[in-house]
C-alpha cells in the first residue's frame, strides 16, 4: 500500500539539543518505514546526521523535495517552517517536546504509532490562512514578507505611543495613537493578538483582526474584518521617529513617516495535519486553563 | 423613467409622538412620487392617517404588499421591524429622529432629497445575516425565533451566575460558571455584546460571536466563529432554577435545565439601502466618538 | 498556659452534609483542648449534636457567646458569617471543605495541628474592611445591611439596562447606562468584581472599587475611592421598571425610581485568623491559576 | 492684604512658541499684582524677557526662590516640573494652553481672574503622591528618580516579551512574561495604565497599581496595593537581553538581568493649586468623554 506520504523534511526546534532525541526517533520512524528522510541543515547544524539514514539539506532545497513536513519543537518553529512551506504546498505536522502547542499537537510519548497513522492517511487536516505584508514608500515596495500568527506595526525603542491611520479596503477606520496595532490571522489569535485584548477566532474562519496595542482612545475595540481585506497602516504626519512591523514575532522591518504598511490574506493556505480526533476547542480549553 | 421601488411600507418607532411628523414627511414624499404608501398599524395607531394618502395595515399584510421598508425610528425600531422584512426579502432602510444610529443612517434634514435618491436607484446597498434560535426540549422544538442583533442566553432574577456547556457544530468548546452567553451577528457587535467585550465585527463577516457576560474563568474570552456554525447552548445538569433567552433584548423565552438551545445563522439575509457614500467606519467612529 | 481563646462557635456550610465529619473533629479538637464549644443551630439543623461535646445555639446567641468563630464550608459560608460576626468583634477563621477559598484558608487536612497552632497564639492576623448599605426613600430609611463582598446595584429581571447616576462624596461621578454596578471592598475585588472586569485589591486597603457592569459607554473603567467616601446611586427619573440592590450575592432588597442607595465601609472591622505564614499573593497565584 | 504667594516662579511648555503669549499674560498679571516673577530658563530660552518685568532663572535656582509654580503647557509639562517642585514643598497650578488636562486646569480665558482668585486665597488645593524608583545591583543603587506618573518596567526594542517577579513587600505576587509592568500613582492611573487596562485611582487614595502590559497569562489582572508598599521587579534568570525603567515617559534606564528596580511611594507629597469648585471627577468626564 502507497502511504500518504514518501519524501519527510524534519525541521527541529533552531539548535536545541532537547530536539535531538526527538528527531532521532522521527528519522528513524520514517525511514524504517520507506520513506526518504531529510533534515533542514539550518535548525540543527551540529545534528550527528551520520549516525542516521537520513540527508541534511538547506531549507530551500528540502522544502523542494519533499511532500510532508515534520516539525519537531514547539509553536515558534512551526511558524518560522509555516512561511517556506506555504509556498510549496506542503503539508505540516507538528511534534511537541512535551509540551503541547497551537500548532504542535503531535505527542512525542506516542509518536511511532501516530506517525503510523498519519502514513497510512489517519488524520484530520485542515487548511490555515496566512499574512502578506508590504511597505511601501511612495510607488515602491521597499518590503515585503510572510506571517502565519500575525503582523504587528509598533512603536520602537520610545517611551512615546505613535499615531498612524488605519484603512480597510480603502475605507477610512480611524486614526490612532497607541503602541502599535496587530494584525491577526485567525491562527495568531492566540498568540500576542490575545494578551492585546483581541478575540479567539475560529480557524475555519476567513477573517483577520486588528486589534491595537493599548490605544490611548477608551473606546477602542478590537475589530474583525473579512479575509478579503486590504488593511493598510498610514503614519500620522505627526509622527517623529521611527517603528517597526514584526512578522510573527521574528521577522522585523524598521519604518518611518513615509512609509506605508499593507497587510493581507496571502492567496496560498497552509495545510496542517492533525491527529485523528483533533479539536480546536480541547487544545483552547488545555493552553487557556479553562478547565476546572 | 420607472423606480427603483414602488410599494412603501413604512413602521415607525413604536407609540412614538415624536416620529409623526417625519411619518407624515416620508407619506408625502412617496406619495408625490407617485408611489403607494402603507404604514404599519401597530407601531402607530393613533397616527392620524385619514389626513394623508396612505392607508394603515397590520404588520403581516404590510409586509406581503412592499418592495421597500421605511424605518422611522431607531435602531430598536428597524431591529424589530428586520426580523419580520427578511423573511419576504424585502430591503429596508432607516430614518434617524435626529441622532445618528448604527442602522438608521438616513438623516431627516435631508429626507426628500436622500429619498429621490433612493427612488433612483442611487444608494449603497449591502447583505446583513440575521441569527435564527430555537430551543429544544429532548426531540421537540419549544421556541424558535429570529434575531438581527443576538441572541442572549443569561440568568433570570437571581443574584448567582449560571452554569452550561457550550457546544460549537458537536465540538464541545467549554463549561463556563457565568451571567450568561451572547451570541452575536456581525451587525450585533456593536450592540451588546460591545458592552461585554466582545469584538466589533464587519458586517460583511460571514460570522458569530461568542461573548460570555461577567465570566467566573477569567481566562474566559470572545470567540469568533464561521457563519456556517451551529452553536449549542446546554444548561449544566446541576444548575437549578431558570434562565431566559432573549432575541434583540425584545422578545424573551424562560428556559429551564432541561432546554438546549440551538443559535445559527438564517437562511436569508436582509438588504439593507445606506446613503451613497456609506462607509460602516464612519458610523462607527462617530458613534464610538473615535473622532478627536 | 491560657489558650488566645476559649469560648468557640463553629459555622457550617448551610445543609451540607458534607462539612459534618469536618464540623465533629473540629467540636472534638476543641473539646478535648479544655474549650466550650457551640454550633450554629440555624446552618446545621439535623447534626447529631447529642453524640458530641457542644451544644446548639441560635446565631444571635451564638455570637454572644463565643470569642473565636470557625467556619467550616467555602467563602460563601464565611461571608454569611461574617455579617453576624463583625458586630461582636469576633475574630474568625475558615476551613475548607478540601479546596482552598480565598477567605477558608485552614485545610482540613491538618486541622488538629492548626487549631493547635492557633490555640497556642501562633497565627497570622489581619482586619478586613466591610460595607454597609442602605436605602432611602425621601428622608427615611428603608432598608440598610452590612457585606464583606460587595453591593451590587444591578438590573432586575429585564432585558433592558437600567439608567443611573453615581456620585462620591456628594461630587457627581458619572450618569450611565448598564446592567448595574458593584461597589466592592477589597475582600469582594476577587470575587464577583473581578468577573466585570474589575482590579484586585490588597486587603490591606482602605479603599472600594466600583465596577460597572457591561456599561453602554465604552470609556467606562473600574474607579478605586477611599474607603472614607460615601458612594450614592440615584436611579435616573427616566428610568422606569426596577431594581436590586444585593449584598454578597445573598441578601437583596428591590429598589424603584425614588430609591437612593448609600454604600460605605463600615465602621467595624473584621479580625480574620490566618495559618501562621500566610501570604494573601500565595492564594491569589493559586485560586487565579497565575502558575506555571 | 498679603498674597497667599508672593515669589511666583514660571515654567511653560518646553520650546514652544505657543506659550510664549500666555506666560507673557502670566508675568504681566503677576508683577503688576506685586509679585516678584521668574521664568524658568531651561523650559523657553528663548523667550524675550527683556520686554517683561520678569527674570530668567535656570531650574535649580527657580525652585529654591519662589512660593508658587505655575505651569503653563500640558500635563506632559507639569509632570516634568513636579519631579522638582516636590522636593521644595512648592504648591504648582496649571494653565493649559486651551485643551483642559488631567492636571492643568486653568484655564487661559480667564486667567487673570482666576489668578487673582489665587492671590487672594481663593482655591482649592490637595496633595497628591508621588513614586520613587531606584535600581539596585548587588548592594549598590545604580540609579534613582522620581516619577508622578508612573514608573515602568518594560521590554527594550525587541518583539520577545520579558519575564520577571514582582514582590509586594517582600511577598512574592507572580511571575510574568509580558511587555512590562506599571506601577502608577493615582495621579497616573489616568495615563499610561489606563490604557494598559488598569483601573482610575482617586487622587485622595493612598495606594500604588501594578498594571501588566500585554501579560501572557490571561487570569492576570491590575493590582491596587497600599501606599506604603514597596514593589519589587526582579528579572526572570532565564531573561537575556535588556529592558528599560521609564518614569513618567521621560527619563530612562536600561536595566539587564542583575538589576532589580524598587518602587515605592516618595515621603513627600505634592501640593496642587485648582480653581475654586474643581471636582476630579468633573475633569474625568470631560477627558474620557463620558458625558452625553
Amino acid at each position: 500500500m502507497a502511504h500518504a506520504f514518501e519524501r519527510i523534511g524534519i525541521i527541529g526546534k533552531f539548535n536545541a539539543l532537547e530536539a535531538w532525541e526527538t528527531i532521532g526517533r522521527v528519522i528513524e520512524f520514517f525511514s524504517q518505514a520507506g520513506c526518504t528522510v531529510y533534515l533542514d541543515q539550518v535548525c540543527c547544524p551540529d545534528f550527528p546526521i551520520e549516525r542516521y539514514p537520513a540527508r541534511q539539506l538547506p531549507r530551500e532545497e528540502l522544502v523542494r523535495n519533499i511532500d510532508l513536513g515534520v516539525i519537531v519543537g514547539g509553536d515558534g518553529t512551526l511558524l518560522n517552517a509555516a512561511r517556506d512551506l506555504v509556498e510549496y504546498d506542503i503539508p505540516v505536522l507538528g511534534i511537541n517536546l512535551g509540551r503541547l502547542g497551537f500548532l504542535v499537537d503531535f505527542s512525542p510519548d506516542t509518536l511511532e504509532q501516530s506517525m503510523q497513522a498519519v502514513l497510512a492517511g489517519d488524520y484530520e487536516e485542515e487548511y490555515r490562512s496566512m499574512l502578506k505584508v508590504s511597505v511601501h514608500e511612495n510607488t515602491q515596495e521597499v518590503f515585503h514578507h510572510l506571517a502565519f500568527n500575525d503582523v504587528v506595526v509598533h512603536k520602537k525603542d520610545t517611551p512615546r505611543m505613535i499615531e498612524f491611520d488605519t484603512w480597510v479596503d480603502d475605507h477610512f477606520m480611524n486614526r490612532q495613537r497607541s503602541d502599535g496595532l496587530i494584525v491577526t490571522s485567525p491562527t495568531g489569535s492566540t498568540a500576542y493578538a490575545l494578551s492585546a485584548g483581541g478575540p479567539i477566532m475560529d480557524p475555519r474562519l476567513d477573517a483577520m483582526a486588528l486589534v491595537s496595542i493599548n490605544p490611548h482612545t477608551l473606546s477602542n475595540r478590537p475589530v474583525v474584518v473579512p479575509g478579503s481585506s486590504v488593511v493598510k497602516v498610514v503614519p500620522s504626519k505627526t509622527c517623529t521617529g521611527s517603528a517597526k512591523v514584526t512578522c510573527d514575532g521574528q521577522v522585523t522591518f524598521e519604518i518611518f513617516a513615509q512609509h506605508i504598511t499593507h497587510v493581507q490574506t496571502y492567496e496560498k493556505r497552509l495545510r496542517m495535519i492533525h491527529p485523528r480526533g483533533y479539536n480546536y476547542y480541547d487544545i483552547l480549553r488545555t493552553k487557556l486553563k479553562w478547565g476546572s
